[in-house]
């Protein structure tokens, strides 16, 4: 199924803007699985079994995988997801970046390889660099914009021209260039409401990938408000340690549950 | 050793500003190779045996292999190359850019899974997202700044403010604030002399990756000309496919090792 396609009818029929970010860290997880062999894919598809119905989409982080020598537990982490939870996007959260041979490459991983729905891209090498993304076209291809930790003001918040943010110069290249076969979205992180807000202006429907609400301290409630679409959608609100971590013991996975309850609830209450 | 020592041994001792790129792409190998379960790994492995002498350092992209499900290959690539040619140093182009968590994992997974001296590193996200791979202060740093494909310019080239494009910008950043440690260098693609000249005049005699000659155009005699240090070294000036596929039969490795020699001694008439 195209990516848009599964997204929106996840907003609708699971009534979640909320996506679960899998960033996992064996050094947190409970004690039953220290020491296993699958113990990320374990302690990730019990997380997802728990929350499914309560999001509009999964967001693996690809480098817990990566450095944990765990790319075998990613690939049945993703096939997991698509067979007990259909019409479940998967973003695999990679931020690729590259020129087009390598973006070819990068591209096979995301989508051939590790099966994913959609993949977060770098945009700084420009438009030929995420080609080979879009030619994917049921693939969503989120582009990052204006993220959330403090750096990210150090190039994305430079005056381009005419008092133009390089935050803002990608959101319109993207949504007015690179987006010509509807596939696209935006990384804007939840530290900057108002920078949410000018996004939206920017670009209509576009949905938008929010990271940075949960441990990284963003503002739920000016987040919707700042971000939502015409529809009252639009959103993939991520959290990932705040619900990944609730629990620490047996019952993580319940515990991951009421997190992420609360959140899509904290979330819908604001739509 | 620190990835800079090992450099300027390099550069010195092998009388070579040449690094070898590492793209392997199963389609393009000799016949003999077809097939075979290690064929990259005995590809690059070859290569490398055949040019080490010629050669400042290697550069795998990891793309090529993640993209063939071929992580180990690359580990025992990367292993081959410390063993049998101590003191060359491997630069893994994978041109990670996350925030701080995230991306201390790719960190982990550069130079504790892999074992690489250097990785190539996207700025698009700010210092707080480069400083997990500075904390490595042995380890070799390569910011992206101005990279050799025509979308390049979509934002690197925008002026962020008295005339200064966004490269340049980045250019004075790394070589200013980023590079305490003096573990920095950066990316200039070949295509475009005068900015190299620039980014030269910018930040001293901080090693150059320089991607873009051979398959994709960029002149050498341009390149070292714009973009030498004061002492004639500075640069690491990337061949992959030229020098990868100079022959497509069982005598590869030895046609590999002719375009590397021409390529070197082309690069020094011009030191």
């Amino acid at each position: 199924m195209h990516f848009m396609t599964a997204l929106r009818a996840a907003w609708r029929t699971r009534n979640s803007l909320l996506c679960v970010g899998l960033d996992p860290d064996p050094t947190r997880f409970p004690a039953h699985l220290h020491g296993q062999p699958d113990a990320i894919f374990r302690f990730c598809s019990e997380i997802v079994d728990a929350t499914a119905d309560l999001v509009c989409c999964f967001k693996p982080q690809i480098a817990y995988f990566a450095a944990q020598r765990a790319e075998d537990q990613l690939e049945a982490l993703i096939a997991h997801i698509h067979a007990r939870h259909p019409g479940t996007p998967v973003i695999l959260d990679a931020k690729r970046g590259d020129i087009g041979s390598s973006a070819g490459q990068y591209a096979v991983e995301a989508f051939e390889r590790f099966g994913a729905d959609a993949i977060t891209v770098n945009p700084y090498m420009g438009r030929d660099s995420v080609e080979p993304y879009l030619e994917y076209t049921d693939k969503g291809v989120i582009l990052l914009c204006r993220t959330s930790n403090p750096g990210g003001s150090d190039l994305q918040f430079l005056d381009v021209g005419g008092g133009e943010r390089l935050f803002e110069r990608v959101a319109r290249l993207v949504a007015d260039e690179w987006n010509q076969s509807g596939n696209c979205s935006l990384v804007v992180g939840a530290t900057f409401p108002n920078e949410i807000a000018r996004v939206r202006e920017l670009v209509g429907d576009l949905p938008l990938l929010v990271p940075g609400i949960g441990a990284q301290g963003g503002d739920i409630a000016a987040t919707v408000e700042a971000g939502r679409s015409a529809d009252r959608t639009g959103l993939m609100i991520n959290s990932s340690r705040a619900i990944l971590y609730a629990g620490a013991d047996h019952d993580f996975a319940a515990a991951a549950r009421r997190a992420a309850l609360d959140t899509r609830d904290a979330i819908n209450r604001h739509r």
